[in-house]
């Protein structure tokens, strides 16, 4: 090869033109256009097909039905994409719980939307891996500016974007959102307290707050209180039921690190005090590192609607907030959006040396690391799916989609409050409407759950002060208005089996 | 509405053509397929592009570039789909570390494949949270089918396949990965000791392990040695040493627990006596509740070709593995294929009750939970990923790819070995290449990598025995034989510069 050639070869924007496309690579990249085309019209079928209603929620596959039946191998020589589709048909659709369905009322919604569907398509192109700004500067500065926008639009404190001392970043989950706020709990309090025995530290929550307090407590080894709340304080966390534990436990030499509030629990929607949790802990426990967590996974992007806000009021004296657009934001799974006063808190924890990741951005000190802000190493692009539905569908758009929900689930609100033979335990905060059978036992209302879901919906219980309590989570955005009287007639159809019809 | 048509509507399978599509859902749609296809056009274009050179591998941006010059919130109203890939090429293109350009040597390879694309898109339409069996029976039954398949495929110890008491799990990363083993290994070490203070307790690896051992003993709360290795025995961990290391912690009244043997480091993919550390570990600790694991990050996938099975010889005697076949094997980033012998001591660790997460199948141990085998509760349906690169490549298009890539690599190797002012530290073993100037010092290597990088590569350094040594990581499907022949002859220009021609 010539040198002139060479030269063109290396210069790195003259070098297009000079290298042709070799037929392999040229075939490739023609049969993904083509298979590409066919998944992007299975994907817009496929949600077409739940609009019409094509597929049942649940799937009636056995225990066993792939494990049991598929070969132990994996093929030595390929199929074609259409040999493959027809096993999606044949092998996946029928085990598929359908999250998208507009009758899926089940958990908290996983809502997905064709935007954010887009960006991900694209992070999936570049399948970068940003561990530094220098693997990945566009992932690294658009995470910025993103995760500012969404504090921006959903009104958070100052304290939690990226111009201060705090900031943003984007965690797989709530869960690992807790687990790395508890962990640089833990840490700061071993600095501040020189204890080390880390079986002395408490972390507290009621005992509505989601099961992942539980788990992540458990994998950083402090010790949990579940702190009780009741029906008549709609299961929200009471100040003073928590301070009293938390003197409790000092009186003991225990050492309370770490306050989880939550607004808008896993079972009801409970929404703590954040405001006066806040102010009692700083005013009791001023001298103790007590690190204050909310976690709003769910009811978190209600705050992008101003009429949602006051339950967000002392935000700023809590030093980290999290919550998941990847459930009711239409942003695909996954996509916890963790929040933190002071961003050396968790650099502190997770700074790690490695030879090879050294480059001199990092070493300018100019620049953002997100490795050093989360447990794994490796990083994907996942600020396009925010970025993608903030540009395609607008702050309005996503506003419309949460208040679009929250009218939904009123509108069942409505026919439930209308039936005397209902119960609504709680109050109805965002977009979940929690229900029973009045006076009826446990079993009524289990039978009243299965009853609804053989026809064609899909929810779950949960129980509160040992009573079952059905939740009806509202908030995919296939579900329209019809879905919802649906979901009404088989509750009253059920309901007529079980206790007769109402008055 | 008519009771008729009521019925038809809620019964699951006779409910499709009742329900006309709405107008709305019917734009979104269209809209989704007309800018669906487009993605895929430019995801094909890119990727043509990526082949031609037309993108210098490395970004030139200035930090800031974007969180500088961005506006500080979010637009209210929608742009086009148009308006916003135009913005793709002006903001988001220029900012992009090219991980798939042929010209990509840095790191190791995050390898993607239009197949793992294809099978990513299919996961993200479902937009399923996996988290038990009930919640999405196909991902479950389906990662139990290709994580077998895949253990099969690199012919692993059958304590690792899902009909004994192990089996597979997809974690997101390496780091998690071990993040699960060690916190595992602590839990059975709590039961099994006695021992409380985990402080007490000691993890092992060698000083060329991955920095995620540090990173993540350290969010478990255990300590960790990191024991010496010498260019004398290649920077492989020695039985000797490490037996030493753990009587001396024991006379000191300290609990061995964990020991991370490593086939393939990060910096030279320096490959561990796996059989002899195990035995001697087991013959010595025999008492101790010391787990076993083997991080086989990147060079794991090396296990698909006969002729490098050689370095796995005595994997059965350890109690976990772990590689990410998102890095050599082509499935999308992010993907780590973590096995353990008994998987009931994952779920010892993990599971947390949750009153809305109870269903009938999980309650009769028949089916598997993956949310017990990790730190998060949700997960995606990341199994198609595999699925799909199985299917449409077969196990012998994977096997190419490496064997492929490490043809590339001993390429390069042998113009390296033919000029005498290169000196190799490390043997190749895989798809990397270490190299530096032999007798100059630590700068002129400095000198010769950025050199070599701006003529169009990206390749980093690592330090071993304090000495800046070159690596050149060859893996992406893109590349090709002319671009391993530019690399070299980029090298010795950069030499002549550096220390005049070779002899």
């Amino acid at each position: 090869m010539g040198s002139k050639e060479t030269d063109k070869m290396n210069g790195v924007d003259s070098g297009h033109s000079a290298v042709p496309l070799d037929s392999d690579t040229e075939a490739r990249v023609e049969e993904f256009r083509r298979c590409g085309h066919q998944m992007v019209d299975f994907i817009a079928e496929y949600y077409r097909d739940l609009a019409r209603h094509k597929y049942p929620v649940l799937p009636s596959v056995e225990m066993g039905y792939l494990t049991k039946t598929e070969p132990k191998h994996a093929p030595q020589q390929p199929c074609s994409y259409e040999d493959l589709m027809r096993e999606v048909d044949t092998k996946i659709l029928p085990g598929v719980t359908h999250w998208q369905h507009p009758r899926f009322f089940g958990y908290f919604p996983a809502s997905s939307s064709f935007p954010a569907m887009l960006g991900d398509m694209l992070s999936m192109a570049f399948n970068t891996i940003g561990f530094s700004w220098a693997a990945a500067p566009a992932a690294t500065e658009l995470e910025t500016v993103v995760m500012d926008w969404l504090a921006a639009a959903c009104d958070l404190p100052s304290v939690f974007v990226s111009s201060g001392s705090g900031g943003g970043v984007i965690q797989q989950t709530a869960s690992d959102s807790m687990l790395v706020v508890i962990m640089a709990a833990r840490h700061r309090a071993v600095a501040q307290t020189g204890e080390t025995d880390t079986r002395q530290f408490v972390a507290y929550a009621s005992d509505q707050a989601h099961s992942s307090i539980i788990k992540e407590a458990k994998c950083a080894g402090v010790q949990v209180r579940s702190i009780k709340t009741s029906r008549e304080h709609s299961y929200a966390l009471q100040p003073t039921d928590l301070i009293a534990q938390m003197r409790k436990d000092t009186q003991d030499g225990l050492i309370p690190i770490f306050v989880c509030g939550t607004i808008g629990t896993t079972s009801t929607t409970a929404v703590d005090p954040i405001q006066s949790l806040a102010e009692s802990v700083r005013c009791e426990f001023a001298g103790l590192p007590v690190w204050l967590h909310v976690d709003a996974a769910y009811a978190g992007t209600a705050a992008l609607v101003a009429e949602c806000r006051h339950h967000f009021k002392g935000l700023e004296l809590w030093d980290s907030f999290n919550f998941n657009p990847h459930k009711m934001m239409m942003i695909s799974f996954d996509f916890s959006a963790l929040y933190v006063q002071e961003r050396s808190a968790l650099i502190d924890l997770f700074s790690v040396g490695e030879e090879c990741l050294r480059n001199k951005a990092s070493e300018s000190g100019q620049v953002i690391d997100y490795r050093k802000w989360q447990v794994p190493l490796g990083r994907r692009f996942r600020a396009l799916k925010l970025w993608f539905a903030f540009k395609l569908m607008g702050t309005e758009g996503l506003q419309r989609h949460v208040r679009r929900s929250f009218a939904l689930a009123e509108r069942f609100e409505r026919w439930v409050a209308a039936d005397d033979r209902f119960d609504m335990p709680t109050p109805r905060l965002f977009g979940l409407v929690c229900l029973r059978l009045k006076g009826q036992p446990n079993d009524a209302q289990c039978a009243l759950l299965d009853g609804v879901n053989g026809c064609g919906f899909f929810l779950v219980s949960t129980k509160v002060d040992d009573q079952v309590v059905i939740r009806v989570a509202v908030g995919s955005p296939q579900c329209e208005a019809q879905d919802i009287d649906e979901l009404w007639r088989a509750f009253q159809r059920e309901a007529d089996k079980l206790v007769g019809p109402s008055k």
